[in-house]
């Protein structure tokens, strides 16, 4: 086990109807004025905003507004929202939805108090300050209301890309599975499977030794398993809901990837087809989470077989563990197409005559990424390939 | 799922030599002069003070010392506490040692912004106030670390009581697992113990549809099988040891715990017997756990079966569950006894004479407890009984 720091120091407030309490919050946190960021119309007509401020009023903090954030958020809006709050003199931001309204109300929490352009922080300059953050969560998917993370597109040439830090960590997050309930199927199965690629970039790993992380990590992705269908099943499921909710956020606080190395690159792959297509970043995961197994699971048999025994429940071929571990990515990509996600390029709208564009825009030149299987540029081409032709 | 918050602000610092970095950390959370509390001899023979004295010092904080906190921690020192450190001016407390000098630790520091008498919040008042605290964990056991309990025992009448509120949370917790390779194995199997019992009190639960915190729960027992046994075989074994802390930390911040009723009556039956006898807490659980559970398991049959094979990798008895159930709870028991634990009132050096003694001291009278059965006196004097009687 490698050394670490976890520090994960969000309040979590869970169950039915804890929205009506975030005036509470704010206040608890230091908050006095607000600025609102919230998506589109849905967090409108659910009548979720107008709780959001009536709570907000009772508590005697004042608010301001911005809406319109879109899935893979872009940076223009968080240079409007950062004019805003200064403008406003807002001291606090609550973010109303899923994770691209909370990435990019962590995006205007940094850039507020940053002289320079906030969009530094996602080349190269680590966040040291940024103003509070509290979220009220509508999708159970990016973990970022419980992450010090956050993905921004600019807009200027699509690039997609992320920073990370503790200041960026929200101060409470409320999370209400029953505003998950009138999410179309779709979404919910693009949510599911974001939390389970959150676990898997963890799992996969060259540090040995990490039973508590490999066990944890299994826990949730067991949890995916039973609880994902049943929601697309029956979406007003609210226990099923409720599960797959925390098990997003105990993905991603990081508590099930401490102590290892971990390998971010299918999320990275997935980004460039997200940022192309405009596809949800779910969708794309599904198609390229695993393709990226198939091309590196010779690296470490073992761990694949491990991965397709506990989590699959793939019987262990002794003889060929090679068939066992082949088995479980098998597994992995049939239980996608069953809760409806698109598994290669056509389903999912992409265009393998892209490819090179897309190795182009994910950056390595001759470099190599680092990870469970540091990569080149030939082989995320052939990650890319793998997945265009994907099937059953 | 029932509602919760979860709120685990603790900075975990996890690795090898973290303790030097102590004197940043006490900087980092606002302290300039530092109460070290510490327990017997070991802390001070293996040079560990010493370290956190120089840590101390080149971060320019200044220090008192108090020692002496010995297992199942007396009130009469946490007063002794509270007195130095008004007369010092002492402004954080850095508790350097396992479970039981965490725990006073946590005592004084609500006794010390406190005009009454400490002892209050282990009867019935809440903490809201206390000096921050911050730890440097030689065992891995009791979870305090990163819990916000606290367990003391009122010398007048030997009385064990316990509080718990998130103002105990320790500031953040060092944890090198170097510093649990000199526990003698019979300490180490009882700190094992504790961590298990920890995760079984909030895996016995009347509430359904928690399949995310039963996993979680089932990760960390599952570790705890694997590891443990390693680490009693070879006591040098940092990996082993590494998991197991980790495990522990895990088990008891409540984030296995979360959305679901928990039944504690396991640790208020045992506490009785640490208290009468100042055995070991985790040797008292060995006795009294599996003796519980035999007692509990037919009120939920099907959950004892979930533990058996899950956990214990018992084959289903489709035909007849109950012998599933009880072949689960025997392969705890015969665990325990692997691992060095006592497992009857004999091997604990307890005699069953004092039964109603103990039940008296438990102190139910006519009333009953709370979680998953809900115990009388008769009760709890039947499980004293069987954990009395007990055989592999």
């Amino acid at each position: 086990m490698n050394d670490f720091n976890f520090y994960s120091p969000t309040e979590f407030v869970f169950g039915k109807g804890r929205e009506n309490d975030c005036g509470k919050y704010v206040k608890k946190y230091g908050g006095s004025k607000v600025l609102i960021h919230y998506g589109g119309q849905s967090a409108i007509k659910s009548g979720l905003l107008d709780r959001v401020r009536t709570s907000l009023e009772q508590s005697g903090i004042g608010y301001a507004e911005l809406g319109g954030v879109k899935p893979n958020p872009h940076d223009t809006l968080v240079y409007k929202g950062i004019d805003l709050c200064r403008s406003e003199n807002i001291d606090f931001i609550l973010a109303v939805g899923g994770g691209s309204v909370i990435d990019s109300a962590k995006a205007i929490a940094i850039g507020v108090p940053y002289e320079g352009d906030f969009w530094d922080f996602y080349c190269t300059k680590r966040p040291e300050k940024a103003l509070p953050v509290g979220t009220v969560l509508t999708i159970a998917a990016a973990g970022s209301e419980g992450s010090g993370d956050s993905v921004i597109t600019k807009q200027d040439g699509m690039l997609k890309r992320a920073t990370g830090s503790d200041v960026l960590r929200p101060k409470f997050s409320i999370m209400d599975p029953q505003l998950t309930q009138t999410l179309p199927a779709y979404q919910t199965a693009c949510g599911a499977t974001d939390i389970m690629a959150h676990v898997f970039e963890r799992y996969f790993t060259n540090t040995t030794e990490v039973e508590i992380t490999d066990r944890l990590c299994e826990a949730v992705l067991l949890t995916m398993l039973k609880e994902t269908p049943r929601v697309i099943a029956d979406p007003d499921n609210y226990e099923a809901r409720a599960n797959i909710m925390w098990a997003g956020t105990v993905a991603h606080t990081n508590i099930v990837g401490v102590g290892r190395q971990q390998d971010w690159n299918s999320h990275g792959i997935e980004h460039e087809l997200s940022a192309l297509y405009d596809c949800a970043h779910g969708a794309g995961l599904a198609v390229i989470m695993p393709a990226w197994m198939e091309f590196v699971y010779k690296h470490n048999v073992m761990r694949f077989c491990q991965m397709a025994t506990r989590v699959f429940g793939c019987e262990m071929d002794f003889e060929n563990p090679e068939n066992t571990a082949l088995a479980g990515i098998r597994a992995f990509r049939r239980f996608l197409h069953d809760i409806g996600m698109p598994i290669n390029f056509d389903e999912l709208g992409a265009n393998q005559q892209d490819i090179p564009k897309l190795v182009e825009k994910f950056g390595l030149g001759d470099g190599r990424t680092g990870g469970f299987v540091a990569l080149s540029s030939d082989d995320v081409a052939q990650i890319y390939q793998i997945a265009a032709n994907a099937k059953l």
